[in-house]
């Protein structure tokens, strides 16, 4: 029967990965094909980082903005394509499930074939009739795994919708703050459904446990409701982080690319897949947990077509960039990496493939919260004589305060920042300053391999490092 | 505990009527807030049907549309409020399953107050902390309940995210008509887990059943599949069949209103309500079935903020109109009422109340088939000597074909159709040619008022009726 078939994880991800190449190539067609409806809609924008583009405060009396129109928002396209592959193939996870008892036998009979059979009978090409939810009640449904998959896509499109409505009318901020913690009901209600646990192992440092009185030795701290405020926070906080960390060509769609990346070798980490010879390979980090190995197949299965969504826009807003992706493809793909987080249950894991972002939110804070001026835009400057991109400045202006002042005296002393004007406090910024001027690809080139050595990092910290600061035997 | 409690029908009444309010309340505040923004994105458009509009092709040379731009697309507004109110008290129709069994018990030994506590508890107002999720594992979370109601809420969604892409984008007609078919897979999916019947019972008349080869003569067909296909062809028709009604101000939603209403009555029925002194009162047409009345329950949950979402829009569509409601408000509406008729198990029912739907699709068939010539708009034409409006006509053009003037002649002889030119042939432009000319809200009165009528001999085919086809004791 279904839930006991060895073969179901490599079916689940041979589909997984179909659904990723199907979503590279739809959105890789669709971009350059529905950009001019975007920009007749005003979802338009020039390329600050171009030769030829001035800001509107630089324009001299009756000159017009240069530069070609480009398409914005087309993360709208590529989150559609994905949300409705998910929904349309919604049945496939669940076919075994649906059909009758019989047919999954005489399937089963087939090694080796399965896929094909389950494909064809989804699309009904079948010669005979197939009876459908003709139910053999020792089947049981798995109406949480269900349940949660529809939670993912809900959260994911409400996330979308706003995101794009966003683009659209350009949303307050206060009015956008709320989007990812609002979108991110479905997923929680789920959590609490599934016995969700809201337990945290305290490390054994700092002396945090007997600061919080955890319970005994054994360092857990029962949060409870707290949780749920923590979980609804890292939505917001991967919403965000990517949308900060943006400006230049390709960096935001890269960026997730990685991560998304990332996530699936940690999910292929706890699966083990068999052949239908029998021939089993696979770390298999789950050891024999059927929960622990079900909820990384689900990571998966959300991220693999992730990876191929972006793949599609990258190819488009690669430098030179041909469209810009938008605030809605930063909705959808941080929604994304929470949802499986959550639900996943690795949300501590997913944080540690987010180092670049939280080191750029940790950088930027002294601007973010208005301790230092904050211009509009803080992406870097083009050098229209050497055509490479350098810092960008904000000049001292006498208001920052002595909190402010103090602050960037360190950070020039550890040489993070140059006092004057002091550059705009942004990891790239900070590339640009310790590593000089560089053409905007490089710059994207150097802040993605930056992201996959924080990913590395990652995994070091957590599989190697994890016994240093917890107890052992923790997966 | 919480499902064996007498009370909930009727907290869950009370939840669903405040939504209702709420909803209201926010759509008739949103949209005169945020139309002007619709206009800036080119969602907007003329009333053809008052004083002053012409057609661009009775406009001299040189001369302007007149009239004033009015936003389009507010369906948008009230979707966006029905899903987003609808998403954030996800948690609370599972409330009493989500918390601990302790604080659910001594909720239900204060009487009277369980409501209050209950949603002062969702907002995480207690002094106390609730250990959300410490759950006694006796408390079985209803996840099937659960998925029924995510599945629901994405299909509503996907159906107003695509509708609304229709709207902004204009989507050929090729690429629209799938768009109810996907927005369905996640309740077809959700209804063969829920162990689905896909069995019809035949009625009695015209020989049907043994024409089929029903079993026996218990007249039961089981449709299998095609009962997929057919639950798919409704939510394509719930959506399309209300936005062919349409062309005058208020129609559209005064038609979904009236349905939404007639669909809530429905579910009354079936619901019995105790009141914490033990009376009790109701129809109860459920007759102790657990399942019916939670299924009439869910419908009723998703069809009274839809009510109140349905009167805040019309608040400003009603003649005069100060704005149009786009094709996103039919997806959206069309998709709920096909997602309570499948999930809560009575789609034959919820047909009985599109009859006026149903008698303009059948009557516009010649002209949405190419049999007789079909004009662009067909919605009636202002006279404007009286201010009134009359029929529309389309000139024959000699190229309707012996089919079409057959047909034609046939109508004509019982008055239903005037010759030379005919009449479009549309509900609106029937009742002006038995009626005569009226003003324009005395149309969409009368249309209301043959709804009205349609969903009163529905009941009386449902239930004094279903007695003569079927064989008794059918529910």
């Amino acid at each position: 029967m279904a839930t006991a078939d060895p073969t179901e994880p490599l079916l689940t991800l041979l589909l997984s990965l179909s659904l990723s190449f199907i979503a590279y190539a739809l959105t890789s067609h669709l971009v350059p094909l529905l950009g001019p409806h975007l920009v007749d809609k005003g979802l338009a924008g020039r390329d600050m980082l171009k030769e030829g583009f001035k800001r509107k405060e630089d324009l001299k009396e009756g000159e017009e903005l240069q530069g070609e129109l480009l398409p914005e928002a087309t993360g709208v396209i590529g989150a559609s394509v994905y949300i409705l592959l998910l929904s349309l193939f919604a049945p496939l996870p669940y076919l075994s499930h649906l059909l009758p008892t019989s047919l999954t036998s005489s399937l089963s009979a087939l090694p080796g074939l399965n896929m094909t059979a389950l494909l064809s009978n989804a699309v009904g090409s079948t010669t005979e009739p197939t009876h459908l939810v003709d139910l053999d009640t020792s089947l049981v449904f798995p109406h949480h795994s269900f349940a949660t998959y529809l939670a993912s896509l809900l959260s994911l499109l409400i996330a979308t919708f706003l995101g794009f409505m966003d683009d659209l009318f350009d949303i307050r901020w206060r009015f956008k703050l709320p989007i990812p913690l609002i979108a991110s009901v479905p997923l929680l209600v789920t959590y609490a459904a599934g016995h969700g646990i809201t337990d945290i192992v305290l490390p054994k440092v700092f002396g945090l446990r007997e600061l919080l009185g955890a319970a005994g030795t054994s360092g857990v701290v029962h949060l409870g409701p707290l949780y749920y405020l923590y979980m609804s926070m890292l939505s917001t906080f991967c919403t965000n982080s990517i949308n900060i960390l943006a400006g230049v060509n390709g960096v935001e769609v890269g960026q997730a690319l990685l991560i998304a990346l990332s996530i699936s070798i940690n999910d292929l980490l706890y699966l083990t897949f068999s052949l239908p010879s029998g021939q089993t390979f696979g770390v298999g980090l789950a050891r024999g947990s059927t929960e622990l190995s079900d909820r990384h197949l689900f990571s998966l299965y959300f991220m693999l077509p992730l990876v191929g969504v972006c793949a599609g826009l990258l190819r488009w807003n690669w430098y030179p960039a041909r469209s810009f992706i938008g605030d809605t493809f930063c909705y959808f793909s941080g929604m994304a990496f929470a949802t499986v987080g959550i639900l996943g249950h690795f949300s501590k894991t997913l944080l540690l493939f987010f180092l670049p972002q939280i080191v750029n939110f940790i950088y930027s804070t002294p601007q973010l919260f208005g301790i230092l001026p904050c211009p509009r835009h803080r992406l870097p400057r083009l050098q229209e004589e050497t055509g490479l991109l350098g810092c960008s400045w904000s000049a001292l202006d006498g208001r920052e305060g002595r909190l402010g002042r103090g602050l960037l005296e360190v950070l020039a002393f550890f040489r993070l920042v140059d006092i004057i004007a002091h550059t705009n406090l942004t990891l790239l910024n900070l590339l640009l300053v310790l590593r000089g001027p560089m053409r905007e690809d490089r710059l994207t080139m150097e802040l993605m391999g930056l992201q996959a050595m924080g990913s590395a990092v990652a995994f070091a910290v957590r599989y190697a490092g994890a016994g240093w600061f917890y107890d052992g035997g923790r997966r």
